[in-house]
């Protein structure tokens, strides 16, 4: 059975817990949830994780037994060389980046993702489906893979 | 009953008919097939137009009555202020901003988008999937505004 | 009888139309009977001329008999080597550009202008009084050759 | 009874005695006098001040009692946040930025004016009737607040 | 028989019409006569093409059936990525890219061809000969394919 | 009883202990009880945190029951928007940025602060006073909203 | 018995007068009479001085009798040389400088200050206490010194 | 008896086990071994480290008790100024910076290293033989030290 | 009777002899019988010069009694000050600059040419053709000036 | 009787009172007094003039009926666009601009001279020598012209 | 028997002859002897060129039968293209850069190198091992080619 | 006695014999004698060098038994290190640079100087008198140093 690994990167903790009335009232587990039903239709298992720890994301992403990553790197995306290179390593994969909100109408230095050029794909701006798209894309590409 | 526009930029009519062996063999119409098919559950008509022309898409934006708007500019993404600000102005609709491929992995001046910081989100590098992708994420904001 | 050509660019046909809660309820047929009004007393005749493409914008610039111009490139100010070319080209008669809003108060890529060098002034941020005193700008210029 | 506040920045009190053979034989005064003119329709007294000091015109600024203020800050508008912070703070009034020769036509540092952002609008190239030009914007918008 | 088509970008209408102190007196189907003259000794056909449109430069590149292609871009060389990635898609066929005047002599803006590097070769400062040079090396080309 | 939290960046553990003769003899816990004297006559508790790993930071931002935040961000004051975001999601306290060292008076990467824009205020150069100072300005702020 | 100089530059005598929306209704001299309680406990005199005039500053600066200085240079935080040059030149006493706002989150050009690196130290963004804070560095400055 | 220390920073731990097409089949063990056999000679212990976390890094170079380090720092290269920092506070020893590949040759951002300029010397491009190599210089370093 | 001067930059002797599989068999002699050809029908001679020193080229460029000098700077192209401006000198003669390959779609350093703006012309892209080319172009100048 | 102006731009008042580890004990009447020696030969008249305002200096250049002009504008060398107008406003006579230290081997803002370009000539870098050398400078520029 | 070229570039020839203080007393041809030891175990001749001039050292790499080179190319490393394609077109052989000093920890410009990308590695920062663990380098790369 | 060197960079030579509308008629050989002539009363040998090759100039510098050098580096100027390398190498004489021209009124790229950091001084623009100044001023610094 496939297994897809969904990481989220810093702060995603706090999601419907500090600034509900920019990011709303939707916790990381009501996110993980609607990831989740998503897969129902396909046998497909999920693995969830989260990590403020640029190292942690690092061994996760390199260790992990999956068949596909959706990762938002969060602050990571314009810092990480390190989750790019880790990335770039696991051409057996695909990793698909999503995020949130859309990080082109924000700040200057959000607009450069240091993970995009390695990623298969990106996804950005549909808040949490955000990453249900993430999962119908992983899922096309891991089926058009076998 | 609600209608989706999906806009094709410059060059992408010869798409299955010129570099066969970069883009692949699938033409645009088969894309368009695959668009209305993901909208076929759903109550939504679908009108396909495709121009090589900037101010055609300008007009086509500013004066079609639709319900969303998928948009693919192609190499006017990176070039084109009066496409943005034609968007800008639908802010009674949601526009997508898709791409075929991953913009992020090719030349430096093609990371650079206009159009992103006005369309709701944007999705890049899954292929066809990228406008199929683009049309769920459409009707769920579409949706959530009834 | 002398004649004023005045040229709207890309997207200025939607003024009054949409964004009114920004851009005022007021028409772009109310901007060119502002700019008639202003011609009164003048023995000036006016045409005008709005275009969502480059290239209707450069064959008219290239192709009108006229005294003199007023353009507002709009989009295609901030993007638009041809229009430019296509007024450097006009040494023959005084072109003015003009803009409703303050550009420079604005977003960082429309503070440059690629029009402003090649035309004889500039007049920006005054609303439909932009046009308005831009005509009082032209009919001087003219005045002044004969 | 309503008055205007004109301010001639740096060096502009040499217009006319020196390089003639570049600006013409005008003096400022003659400047002045066509403003005047401008006004003469109006129930409007106007108010002349030059001063190649940065901080004097940062002074007049801040402390005049008139209901609007046209400025040509010649140099100064290149180098001046004193001048500009000054402007912003008169959110009570209209300033209306004004130049003699088209400063986008010149060297590469004349094309960034630090004051344009915070003024409510620009006319620049017109050489005298940059000022007339300016009178009339000045007047329309005190009207408008009337 | 072979054909060879001649693009002319914006405003290359006016050659010899305005200007003529700086363009000279030579008008554009002189240049196009000089052209067809310097194709006699061999078996080809010419077409000419001359718009200010860069949607039907695009157009024009993608579906003409010839077996090269010379083109002024003009304006369009320094702001048309439509342009360059409708040239890339051509590589069954030679393009060659002109220009009258020596583009690195002028304004900074025009040193950076965006066309540049998907053409086989680039020629400029030459008047019209850049032209009739431009048909010489695509003949080679074309010759060595065959 | 309101608490306050101190947070020292990455190899601030070694003052006192290498490099003596530039930042002098002075231990890290020397700095801790020059803040808790501060704080003396308040009634405020005092919790002091020191780590070299970025996301250890953002946990401890991101959990801790506190009423300010003072923090030298040290090295990451230059590269963690991770930091950033977590300070920048706790608007329900102040965060105060403090530095030992006048970081504009050093190398030309060390004067962009990341944390800066997200910090209520910044104090830098006055060494173990630059703490001193962020309590008594943490306790302004602090006070002020009760 | 010792002096210190406070210095205030251009617009701050507007402090409470303007904008009182945006930088509330306290003016300077509520801000000296809170540095004068500041020093209360010391045996310090203060000096107040505040101008609009560059050259007005440069020249306190360099002739004051005094053991320290705290300054707000305001908008010539980021064009004086002259005041950069001033204060090195008194290398016999520390000068520290102070800002009401966060210029770090204010527009690009307030990021950097060509004041900070000649200054012991930079205390920036609160408000009335930044001059409050900067006595008491200063005073812990002096004091070391004696 | 004299402790080298070997720091191999992020995704190291991967070298033989991922892309082997691109880096070879040889672990990160093998390059370990080749590190212990050019000390053979010398009477030198070596102790290895590896890890994907910045933090860790940085603890380990504080904390060691060694005569000297050689560091690969691969991602964090162009990330960290932390572990800049805290080798630039080992003043007390030789640090060594080395590179499995020529970081010349890749992609734009790895040509700026931020170790570089507080390491002793580089080694780059020599794949395992950059390690022996920088034992060896190293070695030179200690024993001109003693 | 007339003289042409083709002047090789550094390396252009090597063609033929290394890197076969890249720049093809063709030697240097090869280029230069194909200039002389090229050149039978016109009474002219020509003159090969090749050097790797940036001061031969600059001795030969001014010392050199000939009609029109055709050159193919190769790396100096990119740095050579002294060459633009013996060339500039050459106000007497045309100046004609070519290159083997296309610059433009070489490394970005490849793409600024600091002889172009003081030459007459550029041809680039087509191997030995761009001298072949190079002659024609510079046989039309001189004989446009007889 | 000719005259020669000799103007100090900011801090020069301090030359040889503070900082005279740095610069020496030399005050600026001793520069003066060279100067005066300088030109004690010649039948030429010289005034000194001192000022920390820029728009001083300004009304100096601009009114000053004198033959020739030294300025040293100190920091003014880096900021004042005013300063270099009414310098080019003076094209009826030599102005040259002369710096102390050598300007170019200090901090990279001190590299960029905004006088330079309309100054006949610059001497830098040999104390007060730059002034007698000045001197010298325009005394031929000024015969040169008579 | 194989050679080896040792390439020392300009200035070079200077080594403890002048600035002893700076770079020791120690000469060229006492670096020339340590890479002669460094060659004793094994069947390698060397071979040793120093010079000033940029075309010799573009001469000396083109034309020697080595079987690798050693090069410091001292200045050249910052402005040669020149010797970058010398070095580039012997792919038939290995090149390795090395510099006595870190380049890193110097001025700005001297942080690029442009030998780097063409060389098969880099070693700088070591002094005089510099050159000897480029021999050891060189030999090993010889040996795995063999 | 003592000798002076005069470097004359590339081009020089062709002083007045090209291009004598720009650069007059006067020669390198009567600049030469203004040189000797100036040397007149001081008892001063001189020696003038001119080349159009880098590494000749390298060579004079390092290899001159002289009190001090005069150069005008023309195009090497603003290209080349090791004439920087050359001059920074002679700490023990004074080196200073001269220009016929003023270089901050020409192109951007002439506005930087290489050289200017490491020389004693600069002199610009006083055509044949940038060389007199210039012996001036190396006399006036050999004496002092006597």
């Amino acid at each position: 059975m496939k297994k897809i690994l969904v990481i989220h990167g810093p702060n995603l903790d706090l999601l419907g817990k500090r600034e509900t009335d920019i990011y709303g009232t939707q916790t990381l587990s009501a996110i993980n949830d609607a990831v989740t039903a998503a897969t129902m239709a396909h046998d497909v298992q999920t693995e969830f994780f989260q990590s403020n720890h640029e190292g942690d994301i690092v061994d996760k992403i390199a260790r992990s037994e999956v068949s596909g990553i959706i990762i938002n790197p969060a602050a990571y995306t314009h810092t990480s060389v390190a989750i790019r290179d880790a990335i770039a390593a696991r051409k057996d994969i695909p990793v698909v980046e999503v995020h949130l909100s859309n990080i082109y109408s924000r700040e200057e230095f959000r607009h450069k993702s240091l993970i995009a050029p390695v990623a298969i794909g990106q996804i950005s701006g549909f808040g949490r489906n955000s990453y249900v798209l993430g999962v119908m894309a992983l899922l096309g590409l891991i089926d058009e893979k076998i």
